[in-house]
């Protein structure tokens, strides 16, 4: 009936209409040679989780994505990268139309320094690689950040989780950020559940239960929209 | 009718049955600490159609698989490992009864010297990572082969691959060895074909065509199945 379809769609809130929320997911990769590199046991799973909630809570929203094997959420824009470069240029490029920027990949902060174009051979005895940083793209996002722009960033630790993101917040100009310990109970980068704390810069502090990504997903959500509608 | 069933059963070739053939497939990965880790681009495709294909074909199939994204081909005995000392030990394990030994893994060469138990904390600047050799899996079974035991290595090379093939078959004393040039088109790891040359120690040099790696691998244990009948 009328009535039925009308409280339906009453009672699916979509709190995120109108908004476009720009995602990062997965790992990077970053090459010694065509064969050979250095990633991260990011799944990619988290930041697919929030993409697909956002979508489904009005966002128009763009997935930048290190490889992953996961299928693009329905409705989702989805940028592909391999390397922390690739993704940083892929940041830079979507972040000026962004109402919420999310960054859920878990990106290489090192990369070889030299790359070889051709299979690298083996050699007697040990080998040593130099490593060079690679950008900072939150860092680069909080200096470009325009006005009302909100930034969410990740840590993924395995020490002191709460106490680091304080600090990471802070350091990189963050307006909320979700951590979590890797190495607890059902968190983490491979399963489908999560345990994470979402603090935000006006001192919030909300650590939510073991839930499925999907849920802590939803969650980070509707939080992060109240805390845009409270600006 | 019986008699198609009898042609059918005919027309179907098991030159295996009675073999025991154990494959290896897939990259390995080695941590650097519980976060980062150091791989390459394996799909395991190539290892998984061997193992499908040799069961296919009649033999009993053991494959011991790196951390990939398959599904374990039917009446196939799995066993999953992520490091290459994990690959060396299971393959060590393994091997006594295998008639057939095919080393299609991308296994490490070399390892981080290190492996932090907690993430590493970035730092300003550069870093410089020692590594060291892995356990060279084909020399130790090389070594360990008995009478009757027919052992296949794999070569995935840029840069003049039946050459290096040839030579590699030679110092590491394998019956035959399988090269492919990964930069040639349409072979490599992660498409569904591939291109190929085997080699085995009597100068046999068979270079397939362009083919799925389905039909990659059938023709490979063809191959093998007849050096096997001719020793």
């Amino acid at each position: 009936t009328i009535v039925r379809v009308l409280e339906e769609q009453e009672s699916k809130e979509q709190p995120l209409v109108g908004k476009h929320v720009l995602i990062t997911a997965g790992p990077t990769q970053e090459s010694v040679d065509p064969v050979r590199f250095f990633t991260n046991h990011s799944s990619g799973k988290m930041g697919y989780a929030i993409a697909r909630q956002a979508a489904d809570l009005g966002a128009s929203v763009t997935l930048v994505s290190g490889p992953v094997s996961l299928d693009t959420p329905p409705g989702v824009k989805r940028i592909d990268v391999v390397s922390a470069e690739d993704m940083y240029e892929a940041v830079l490029n979507e972040m000026e139309s962004a109402d919420v920027i999310i960054k859920a990949a878990a990106v290489a902060d090192y990369r070889p320094k030299e790359t070889y174009s051709s299979k690298m051979k083996k050699q007697e005895g040990p080998l040593t690689l130099q490593f060079e940083r690679t950008k900072d793209i939150l860092k680069e996002v909080g200096k470009r950040r325009r006005e009302g722009q909100f930034i969410v960033g990740f840590a993924a630790e395995t020490d002191e989780p709460v106490r680091y993101g304080q600090e990471k917040m802070e350091r990189k100009r963050l307006d909320a950020i979700v951590v979590n310990d890797i190495s607890a109970e059902g968190a983490g980068f491979k399963g489908d559940t999560n345990v994470v704390t979402y603090l935000n810069r006006n001192g919030k502090q909300e650590a939510y239960p073991l839930l499925t990504k999907d849920d802590v997903a939803r969650r980070l959500l509707l939080s992060i929209a109240t805390d845009l509608k409270g600006e």
